[in-house]
């Protein structure tokens, strides 16, 4: 292995490792310091890498979006258009909400940054605008194969579906619910017959 | 005013800076030193009333909680048993979910608790089972009306609810859309068509 990708296996790992820091104790909280004492690596390596807090931040936001990419929004977009695509979006996600790391992070930072500013916030905003955009395109392959009513609200679809799987967060990781997931099913179903075209549910 | 009226209306005064801190930082960053720095009042006073920085979250999380209480569940309770009731109860949720402070404490505690341990997670969870029972008592005088289908089912009205208000906290904290509101009663509406005895939107 040579020096460069010997440095980026580094940097991997230390991404790594910041991406499950983060999701345990807040990415607001993630400093070069703290990454040291959980890595043991040295805190001057880690600057060297890194810079500064909120570059430190910014890589391991992306680490947390790349991720949740990876696992929710490319499997889904393998699925045929149209509402076979729209469960399995649902079905990657409600997967990946079940999971510590980075999609818990990147479900967590915009309660974190809500009341925050800087470029990290913007970020956060950034990442879930293009994930909503995803989840309307997503949205829209059901409209054209007749599937979805022609005048169902693709932004109210996201929204509803963001609620449903926020409210599935809560009751299955906090609460520790076993019905959490047989409800969140119920409420997709609902969501789903309120949007088709025949109406049936 | 009495030593003993005074210390409590410190401690009062202490606490409101406390959630206001907390609300913005997140509640596990909160500690003594931090909120010294932020009031300007001496870490040893602080520490005095406090004793530790586990026991200042949990007192903060509890003025966050009564804070909450007051905003949403004491003025939906004034209103007349049944879906006038729910209504006031999503009336008064939806304003609080606009403020910062308290009610963005008590909603963003749970996410920042989801991954650790401890008992301010113990408390989260204790103090959104007695808010998932309010609600679903909530629920309930609209059965005993006769409003509500007597076969709904109360904890999966509760999840509904609960995701319908998230969305809306993400939508209008985070992303600032000027439509969140417009589409968080859409979702509301739904909702209540869906478990209405007699089935009317």
């Amino acid at each position: 292995m040579g020096e460069a990708s010997k440095g980026a296996a580094t940097r991997d790992a230390v991404l790594d490792a910041a991406v499950e820091v983060a999701g345990r104790i807040g990415l607001s909280a993630l400093t070069i310091g703290m990454l040291a004492t959980e890595t043991g690596m040295s805190k001057s390596g880690l600057f060297a890498h890194f810079g500064s807090k909120e570059n430190l931040q910014l890589q391991t936001l992306a680490r947390a979006r790349d991720e949740f990419v990876d696992m929710v929004v490319r499997p889904a977009l393998r699925a045929p258009r149209g509402e076979a695509r729209v469960r399995a979006l649902f079905e990657h996600w409600l997967v990946a909400g079940d999971q510590d790391g980075a999609p818990c992070l990147f479900a967590s930072a915009p309660v974190e940054y809500d009341d925050q500013s800087g470029m990290v916030r913007d970020q956060v905003i950034q990442d879930h605008t293009d994930f909503a955009d995803v989840v309307q395109q997503v949205f829209r392959t059901a409209l054209s194969t007749g599937e979805f009513r022609a005048d169902a609200d693709e932004t109210q679809f996201y929204q509803d579906l963001h609620g449903i799987m926020l409210a599935y967060f809560h009751a299955r990781r906090l609460m520790r619910d076993p019905q959490a997931e047989a409800r969140t099913r119920r409420a997709f179903e609902r969501l789903l017959a309120d949007v088709r075209a025949n109406g049936v549910v």
